[in-house]
């Protein structure tokens, strides 16, 4: 696993508490400021997709991964590496269609909800880890592939697990965007 | 270093990026909400205590820390150990008072402000990571330590370091706190 110092950042490994319980708070102040779940979820999504843009970059040159060749092979990425490195686990993957674009990521607990018992009364529509959504969708856009992502289910509404569900769309052709040398699929 | 092995929560390890980023978006968010730079100071600080609170039980689970003997190896430990194990960091520590109750963590680099560049315009008294100081004083505060946490020096605010305050102050003897058997000064 030796590779040139220069192309991985530095490696801090710090536990995840501190980022459970700031996302938490982040939550919350949202849930102060927007009386309908739709909007903290929905902002909430937009925030990940910030975040998952600039993550990217950082992902990439951490984990030095080659250019996927498949829809499953990235979400494959997503789920070991991703997730892995920015949440401590690692969901299971599904694929959810015979055209191979419809994936799930499937988590027995999910990390960020980790001092989470219950959501806040009168929240009951509150996708409480939207976020992630936004983020997976972002870092996706940043490498050139359009994808729907949302919730399937979620322990915190009282499913079995936390499923998060990706969809690919077409590619986005879009010449603006920077990263188009690494990580996309081959026209 | 062997210690039993339900001493400790599981260690999930993660990079840090995710909580940078994460914090941006709440300190966006609390910036959109309140037009005083001091209240958005006060509410992360707030938020930092709440978290401290709670983030203190995990600490001492992880760290199997025992009980300090001065308020100078309380400052090492966090120091040494909790800004290691949450933000990936060790800040140097200076005592500041002949009293043996002024102490200074002291920070190269900003580890919660890793991609921020600057202040965001017109917000020049924003103590970016107010809630580290929230979080150090909620902290104390479980294992009965008052003390004043405020930041002295900022990197963001053009100082050569970032450099956070702690000066200590009477012990808290409040029975109600839960947590009175370890991790406190002698009485």
């Amino acid at each position: 696993m030796s590779r040139p110092a220069n192309r991985r950042p530095e490696n801090h490994k710090i536990s995840r508490e501190l980022l459970v319980l700031t996302y938490g708070a982040l939550v919350a102040q949202l849930c102060k400021d927007y009386e309908k779940d739709e909007d903290v979820n929905k902002y909430l999504d937009s925030m990940g997709h910030n975040i998952g843009i600039r993550l990217v970059e950082d992902f990439l040159a951490r984990s030095a991964v080659k250019k996927c060749q498949s829809y499953s092979e990235t979400t494959e990425i997503i789920a070991q590496v991703a997730f892995k490195m920015y949440l401590g686990v690692t969901p299971s993957v599904t694929c959810n269609s015979a055209m191979g674009n419809e994936f799930s990521l499937i988590l027995g607990k999910n990390p960020l909800a980790d001092f989470v018992e219950e959501l806040p009364a009168g929240r009951s529509s509150l996708c409480y880890c939207s976020l992630l959504c936004g983020a997976i969708r972002g870092a996706l856009e940043m490498i050139h592939l359009a994808a729907e992502v949302t919730f399937i289910q979620d322990t915190l509404k009282g499913d079995d697990v936390t499923e998060i569900g990706i969809t690919f769309l077409k590619k986005i052709e879009d010449k603006k965007h920077k990263r188009n040398k690494s990580n996309q699929h081959p026209k």
